[in-house]
């Protein structure tokens, strides 16, 4: 256990993603639910619009793991005191801000299963409430008075929002480079993970090289959890456990799993691929036999292969601490993000 | 000099709004070309569309009053630190983040005379360079370390993200009342006045008294400020020295002059506004209607009033200051605000 294992390894064992989100999920219960009202009372105004979007968004069964990364982080470091609650709901408005955000940006329509917030109350409330949910994060994080995690969170927050500009400079561009999509996702995804843990230990006053061990891990940690994201988006059909949803593909993203299959492929392919992602024209049959070119060149499996690699550098970052309960739950989160299938 | 005197003396007098300007622009000029370097360079990014879509707005000639205001309130206590350029910095990227955030809320197409953002980068970068700056916005206030400086704006980033809300909701809405509209141009445009000239006594670690002083200064010369806007929308023609844009009335927004106009109107004249604002009905003439029906219920002159009664407000809240260059200056740019023609 604790232990980096391939796919393959994993469904041998019988082992679940869910079994290794487990040791966290107990270990932070308790502090979830104190974070649960706190952020529940912080997204209360006297316009009515905003608790109505922002719960629709809080409510609608998101893993919290941001927020769980900054609590275990403390318990891991010994921190006694209270603040990490705010914090980590401080952590977990600034992520739904930044998908607040995101849905306006990708025009999408659905958010966790659910109608994204902007099919309810419009692209103009979902910016602003998006707005204020930063603003209410940064007031939590004043209230705890820690300069130091308010620089870390305010840094995430400016490199998430360069991230996403990144992202929307690189649309649609197929030959976009995997380091090119690695800057991107660092930024806009792995900068958060490795705020959120930093968090922890920074609010605990701990040295510097516990603060770089979990930035390092959160780091690390996101990169993995996004190039999962990626490849289910294309591997639902071969993956008995999973759904592949296509939105990726028909929204022209670029991804790892197209990146690796545009360049293994051969002209034929990437006048697909330039047709299809670069140009928009997507016809009946496209995404099935974009899924078929994926795994024709490995490209899931080369994704998933990335991914795992990430996991062990985020393992790796975790054993300067002693071994305890935390360190062994923050490790099996690594399984867990690896091996989701949603 | 120093008094807020009259639209109508003003003008006997000879005085300008641009001299009564002068006094504070010359107090800070020397800051101001501190504070314009330190933006040009926080708005640096590798991602090139970042410091391209900040320039545009930054470089277009706005009056920065916002962080002229912390400036002065700074001097005004006798700060003699280096700090209060960063904050006033701050204050000026809060203010660009909001007005990018507002120009794709608004689907603007200009903005100080000049094209606005999203209508060449797209509502898309612009809504995340928005989050850029007030990500960094908060970074370089973390550099100070002044907590309360930090509570101030964090506090009003949420506040004002509130006023916009509160006016989505109010949209279209002619039965409005006056009350209802000051609270939402409190939130949107008076608190980030306040905080910008509280800021600038926090930074100095001032006492409470004369944060308050310089708080509701602010607060009541923003509320004049933005009711003068609005005033100057429709009054243009009626006035030899300025333009009436009419952005406001096809745009449908509620502003002062339309509640009053609403309010002291008979049928026919409350049947007008619900075609043109509520259902957006907006035929030929229809403007110069509108502008005409407020100038038969002198609903241009009582915005004007209104605003000159909030500025006496901002020129008291000061009377607790000995006299100086700075308080002159500060009560001066009160005739401004009530005076400016554009």
């Amino acid at each position: 256990m604790g232990v980096v294992v391939s796919l393959g390894e994993a469904r041998k064992n019988g082992q679940t993603a869910e079994g290794s989100l487990k040791p966290l999920l107990q270990l932070v219960s308790k502090d979830m639910e104190a974070i649960n009202r706190l952020i529940l009372d912080k997204a209360i105004s006297d316009v009515d619009m905003i608790p109505e979007l922002a719960h629709h968004l809080i409510d609608s069964g998101g893993k919290r793991l941001r927020p769980m990364m900054t609590i275990a982080a403390s318990k891991l470091v010994g921190y006694q005191d209270n603040d990490h609650i705010r914090v980590a709901s401080a952590v977990e408005f600034l992520h739904t801000a930044t998908l607040l955000h995101d849905d306006v940006v990708d025009e999408s329509n659905q958010r966790r299963g659910k109608q994204a917030a902007r099919m309810i109350w419009g692209n103009q409330a979902t910016v602003l409430v998006g707005d204020f949910l930063l603003g209410q994060a940064f007031l939590m994080l004043v209230e705890v008075g820690s300069l130091e995690v308010l620089r870390i969170l305010s840094n995430a927050a400016a490199v998430i929002a360069e991230g996403e500009v990144m992202q929307l400079a690189a649309a649609k561009n197929t030959s976009t480079t995997e380091d090119e999509y690695l800057a991107i996702i660092n930024s806009k995804t792995a900068a958060l993970f490795a705020a959120a843990a930093e968090s922890g230990a920074a609010i605990a006053e701990r040295p510097a090289e516990e603060r770089t061990a979990l930035k390092s891990y959160g780091k690390n940690l996101g990169i993995a959890f996004q190039l999962v994201d990626d490849a289910l988006d294309y591997a639902g059909d071969s993956e008995q456990l999973g759904k592949a949803t296509g939105d990726d593909f028909r929204e022209g993203k670029i991804t790892l799993p197209l990146i690796l299959a545009f360049r293994r492929g051969d002209e034929n392919e990437r006048a697909f691929w330039t047709r299809t992602i670069k140009e928009g024209k997507i016809e009946e049959g496209d995404f099935e036999k974009a899924a078929e070119l994926m795994r024709s060149h490995d490209a899931i499996e080369a994704t998933f292969e990335r991914a795992a690699s990430f996991g062990k550098v985020a393992h790796d970052a975790m054993e300067i601490f002693p071994q305890s309960e935390e360190k062994q739950a923050l490790q099996e989160v690594i399984t867990f993000c690896l091996q989701r299938r949603h």
